[in-house]
């Protein structure tokens, strides 16, 4: 047997143990392995310089070398975040659903957790311990493939957050990094089909469809947030602006960030000489439609591909639309399913853009930047999902569970006449 | 474009039309696929001539020549079966949470349609107009893959309903019957990731495995189910009898019927020898352990390859167990994740069960026959799923849709500081 399928197998015998704990059991262990990542401060930092060092020989700069750092505050960070879901509800258990049939069985809807995780991500070492936080808490083993320019960080998290569940008594195997880095040795990960019930990949495109397409086991996933903001007629203008400034310019490298403006012909040039003048002063790109670009001067003629892009970036693209129909066709062609936004104050249009919009977050005059697992009030958030299925949009500890049925008679059967 | 591709597209775009129909509309429309059905019986009984001949030249025979049967009954159980799925509850648009957030915003959760469901299933005409039915009510596209065997009965059946797609206004391509049955061409409709977005696969083993293998959207499947009655020793055994001659002897050709009895030791000699008599008076064959064998003259020896069958036949394996956990750890090698039972009037027995057993379904006290869509609740079903995502046991149309986030605000935005 391979190491790979050593590792899971001891993984999901560990899971068994973490899905029957008490709630107070779990959240005890996650405050543990806060109070252990403080106590590894040192060598965690010292481990995050060789990578650090490393990434910087290979020539890494910028946001990317950025993502891989580390200092004390950003560590302390990392252990309140385990601490905070340490705060959230236990979705294992819960009852969601009772009822009891004529024949007089009642029938409950219980979560139980899914099983095995396994988390593939790059860069941050942060989703060590976030992922496995979250994982555990939801009761499931979890098998945790970071990148190689970490895994010096990686290893030494992982090795404080193993003690704290062998001091507690629980299998560490509960909690496996992934040492081999080697792609083939993730493809079998991948493809262990009887032992892991759930791949979630965080990282770039290429990373995310290099998973997709070698897994066997289920993924869930998002490629990219392509984000709209569409400009009703009936917009309260000001209000819509507010929503384009923070939705654009707060935060550009994120998913949730918007990547288009469409506005309405009837309130376009109210709407967008201001409003664009208000994103050039935050130094915003801005390429635009014929329509946009006769009413605001300096305007970049928009491409075909401008309209698909996440730019991740202080760009923003821009179209006047005729009608709700066309902002709807033009989401529908171009979006990515993540976040959209509608500024109106008429009630039947949001209802018809909801409606007709099949994104996983639809916003009604609130900013695409709330599109998030801690703003939706999920707490954590162990990624995005634009799978539309089990779970779609931001994912916290619950979409880490399935309901299952659980069913309690007094000997009822189907053929009571077989029985006489 | 392949054909395939270009079937799927035309079903994508029709699934949005469908999607947005008012409850009403989706229920009428079922309403008139049950008489289309009915209009077009000699037609779709000849077609199924065709098909009955055919595999009577293949040498077809018994149970599968029988599932492949229609008839004026059956056909008429068919239409109704389309007229019950109309009276069900509509999951779409369902709000399943809502929650203010501290900054105002209102969060609601609702269910919207999956999107476009292909259906891979073998044998059974009636599975076309029931999955149809079933993605239909909600709000999917559906795209239906049966077998050769019923190519004919299929054909015949998709024309009626689609004649009363297309007679409601609304795309016939919203149900697409598949004709080129090369299996490559399946291959393909498999690994439309842009389209298809979820496959069900209902059939033998090979099919569902066949399916796994090379599907690259998401598949929601069952192997097969090895369904357990554990008898404890605080069981009432008159209680227990009435389960497992229920269990194994109601119908034991299918997914829910009983294939492993598990006895604890402290009532093996008052429960197996009347128990197993029972069972032989129903023509079932009993392949036991040792102690079992001790206990019951005549038991065959059972082999460890009869605790991981699924018989779905008159034989039953037996094993008395020295205790709960045995039995549980029984489960846990053995079982298929499906339905297991525990007959004990010991609460805290039942409930350990619960909790150590991670199957989708539980029972306390009751038949293993229950694990059905219809007896637990959920109207018509479109399959049971074993895999621990999305849906776990018997699946309805709720199924069929995921629950999105919907947010609306007043102006809210994340970086009120990037506003001034």
């Amino acid at each position: 047997m391979t190491d790979i399928k050593q590792q899971a197998l001891a993984c999901r015998d560990a899971a068994h143990a973490i899905a029957q704990l008490s709630t107070d059991a779990k959240n005890d262990l996650l405050r543990s392995m806060a109070a252990a990542l403080e106590a590894d401060a040192d060598a965690i930092l010292r481990a995050n310089q060789q990578d650090l060092q490393a990434a910087k020989a290979k020539g890494t700069a910028g946001a990317m070398l950025d993502r891989l750092t580390l200092d004390p505050q950003r560590l302390a960070g990392i252990a309140n975040a385990l601490r905070e879901v340490a705060e959230l509800p236990d979705p294992v258990g819960l009852v969601t659903r009772r009822e009891v049939r004529p024949n007089g069985i009642a029938i409950e809807r219980v979560r139980i957790p899914l099983g095995v995780v396994a988390m593939i991500y790059e860069a941050r070492p942060n989703v060590t311990a976030d992922a496995a936080a979250l994982c555990l808490k939801a009761g499931n083993g979890v098998i945790l493939r970071g990148g190689s320019e970490a895994i010096h960080s990686n290893t030494a998290i992982a090795a404080a957050l193993k003690r704290a569940i062998s001091d507690a008594g629980l299998p560490a195997a509960a909690m496996t990094l992934v040492e081999d880095l080697r792609r083939e040795t993730m493809v079998e990960l991948l493809q262990l089909t009887d032992i892991v019930d759930l791949a979630i990949p965080r990282g770039g495109e290429g990373l995310i469809r290099f998973v997709s397409e070698h897994a066997r086991v289920p993924v869930i996933k998002h490629y990219k947030g392509v984000c709209h903001l569409y400009v009703d007629k009936q917009a309260d203008l000001a209000l819509a602006q507010r929503l384009l400034l923070d939705g654009k310019a707060s935060r550009p490298g994120v998913c949730n960030a918007l990547e288009t403006l469409l506005v309405h012909r009837d309130v376009a040039a109210r709407f967008l000489p201001a409003a664009i003048e208000a994103l050039r002063a935050r130094k915003v790109e801005v390429r635009g439609d014929q329509a946009t670009r006769a009413l605001v001067p300096g305007v970049a003629a928009a491409s075909e591909d401008d309209y698909a892009a996440e730019f991740l970036d202080l760009i923003l693209a821009v179209r006047v639309v005729d009608d709700i129909d066309q902002a709807i066709e033009h989401i529908r062609r171009h979006g990515s399913d993540h976040t959209e936004v509608i500024a109106s104050e008429d009630a039947a249009s949001a209802e018809r853009f909801i409606k007709a919009i099949r994104s996983a977050v639809v916003m009604v005059n609130a900013s695409s930047r709330f599109s998030d697992g801690g703003e939706l009030g999920l707490g954590a958030e162990i990624g995005i999902s634009t799978t539309r299925l089990h779970s779609y949009g931001p994912m916290g500890a619950e979409s880490l569970t399935v309901e299952r049925f659980v069913v309690r008679g007094e000997g009822q059967v189907r053929h009571e006449d077989l029985l006489g």
